[in-house]
């Protein structure tokens, strides 16, 4: 690529602002590292005045980003705008257009991902998307890259900061969801509607990348399993933590023979492990190669700067791979687009997990018997087991279990059953527990 | 490069048939990724009988490594033999070849990097050490791409599995140094001569390739400062723990506007960060980016298969990059060559650091009031500080301090004083801190 790249930018908000900050200030060391002189030339962004304001008199501003598209000195766009339709429209005219396209939208590459890596492939451009997964940390290029070598056998990350925060709070201050929330919100960790966040919706569609470039199958956001925080109750990471475990959002990704599962949902976490000491808004990832065992990626997950610099490497990237015969580049999703392999994917009924059950029970004589005379009749052990007197009612226990690993369809049998004894009081609450040791 | 790779490994040890291992049962993994054939189709070691144990019927074997050096056929070599004499000669005869060199081999890189470096460039071929460093985890690759729009300000890492198993134990069960030792060396995590891992050698090879990588400063290993783990005592784990630390081997590198430290030592890390509860032979290198902020990256820093998936990894990277105009291809380490600026090395007495101090003392009235003096007198803060009986000799205490941050040269003058007064039994216990939270 010419010695003078320029970068056409699309979005001047918090991760454009931090990709303009990060090729500014640190303009030298990148000459340093590349030998070229990367800006951005263009920027495009409704808000004409913001722009003006963020960007260098010298910096040419478009409100509307299809000129920019299409302006012929770019040599690659940064999509930073979110959302899966004019950004679509914008990411395939770039291609088109051949330009390479660097992007930090997940939803975009989630759910449109094999229509535009198929397009780029066929118009000899780079798509990036390190920025779509994970904030700063390099994971996509680790799985893709550092870890080329390996079959990757599963994957499980803390891939929402905004949800992390929310249970760090809730455990460290014994907060409630809600006030959790509205914490995060107020400190600019949650937007005003959340939805994405807390339903674990965000972290289905990162999911969904680092699965396909796992382990080499088609990205499939539709077959994720989700399930959010906002109706886990604060008790449970109480009785959690007794037990030595910590509660967090966990994306998984699992490579069976014949299948893969893909979900998001609380789940508990020895607190030996690392990752379950991954507090505030930090992401952190865990990835298992056959060969390497298991490693892990921790950093920021958001944020202007952090996001930033994955968008910068891919600029690099690019810049640096722009020449080679595209046979011979990094597969956009690791895998040569001929070996990419769609896999069945288990439905949540099939999969195999350990079980947190807690059960609001009527302490009446012969209870503990009649629970477990449940489990004995299924083969199903039981781990631990702890009961506790209900403060406001004296009569009444929670009982909490730790299963051995249990299939899920199983699993909810057994929950129906004990639910239809007469002590019975609530529905019982089942979290999945990742043990993440094997 | 043409579709089937040939691969000639030199060495056939622990990595060596690690290396063999990832490519040969990987191999289908390996072609989805690359769609290339990349297979060992030579093999040097002295020990011709052991070769052909492990390696295929199909596979070339050489007594002489230097024949295999010198095989047309041959399109990468794979350097595994250790040491900084032969693997120099064969890795020059590699280069000079026309061969791409992986190698394992952190010494070879720490004292002779600069020259191979050049002569790679000068010969049009990728020199490549990711497994030199950490084992299976990619921190190379993240420094050099991952983090590349970022200025790193510092890396501090566990970069010694067999220190980090030997302090664990320590800790955990209460051993001595040399219990801790022996019992790593009976379960294969330190060497019949332990000296260079235990004496932080090994870690200050690793640390001097890291800041290279890191600042774009040449590799420059008599620069750094070296201590190691074999004059610690358990009690100071003990105390460090009861004040909320534990105590890691860090390899510690730092960019300042006008000079890098480079250190090895022993050092108090506050308990709640990730990088202090990296137990056993496990690695972590931290690595703090001007604009990223801090990431983490976990994994073996050892063992045959986790060394060989970097190994194989870097492999594949040469494969990817082998036709990239050499002036577009990642810079061996990391920065353009005219772009490798030599900095001042900090002299460890001019090292700012926090310290947590050790003494004996009979425990004489105003004992407290004549330490405390002696670090008014220089004007630095005491942060902590506790008094505990010592058990042999009711008339002993033991005080232990932690200060605030301090220049060494200062620190070293305060801990002279302070061993001049009478009560003082022993030579003053000192050990730095690291809050690795700026």
């Amino acid at each position: 690529m010419k010695n003078k790249v320029n970068i056409g930018l699309i979005g001047i908000g918090t991760v454009g602002g931090g990709t303009y900050k990060v090729l500014h200030d640190n303009a030298e060391e990148i000459t340093r590292k590349t030998g070229k002189q990367v800006s951005i030339s263009h920027v495009a962004d409704m808000n004409v005045e913001l722009a003006k304001k963020v960007v260098s008199d010298d910096t040419k501003i478009f409100s509307d980003a299809f000129q920019l598209v299409d302006d012929d000195t770019i040599d690659i766009i940064v999509e930073l705008i979110g959302g899966t339709t004019v950004s679509k429209d914008l990411v395939v005219r770039a291609i088109k257009n051949g330009k390479h396209v660097v992007t930090a939208n997940k939803a975009l590459i989630a759910i449109h991902g094999e229509e535009l890596v198929a397009l780029a492939k066929s118009n000899n451009v780079i798509l990036a998307f390190e920025a779509s997964v994970a904030g700063g940390i390099p994971i996509i290029k680790a799985i893709r890259e550092g870890l080329v070598g390996n079959k990757i056998e599963w994957v499980a990350g803390i891939i929402n900061g905004t949800t992390n925060y929310i249970l760090t709070e809730m455990r460290e201050n014994r907060l409630s969801f809600q006030t959790a929330l509205k914490q995060a919100q107020e400190l600019g960790f949650a937007e005003a509607d959340p939805t994405f966040d807390i339903e674990g919706i965000d972290a289905a569609h990162k999911l969904t990348i680092l699965a396909s470039v796992s382990f080499g199958i088609p990205i499939n956001f539709d077959a994720v399993y989700i399930e959010g925080i906002s109706s886990l109750d604060s008790i449970d990471i109480g009785y959690a933590e007794e037990l030595g475990y910590r509660i967090k959002l966990l994306a998984i990704t699992k490579c069976h023979e014949d299948a893969v599962e893909l979900r998001v949902h609380p789940t508990l976490v020895p607190e030996k492990r690392l990752v379950a000491n991954v507090n505030g808004p930090m992401n952190a990832v865990l990835v298992k190669g056959n060969m390497v065992g298991p490693t892990l990626y921790y950093g920021a997950g958001a944020g202007s700067e952090a996001t930033a610099s994955s968008v910068v490497a891919d600029i690099i990237d690019i810049i640096r791979q722009s020449e080679i015969n595209s046979e011979e580049r990094v597969p956009v999703l690791g895998f040569k687009p001929e070996h990419i392999k769609p896999k069945r994917l288990l439905n949540i009924n099939e999969v195999i997990s350990e079980y947190y059950l807690r059960m609001t029970m009527s302490n009446m004589t012969g209870l503990l018997a009649r629970i477990t005379s449940i489990f004995a009749k299924h083969s199903i052990s039981i781990d631990a087991m702890t009961q506790k007197e209900v403060e406001e009612n004296a009569k009444d226990v929670d009982i909490i279990l730790i299963t051995s690993p249990v299939i899920e369809e199983v699993m909810n049998k057994i929950i129906n059953e004990i639910e239809s004894l007469p002590e019975n009081k609530n529905k019982i609450i089942k979290i999945r527990i990742e043990s993440l040791n094997k």
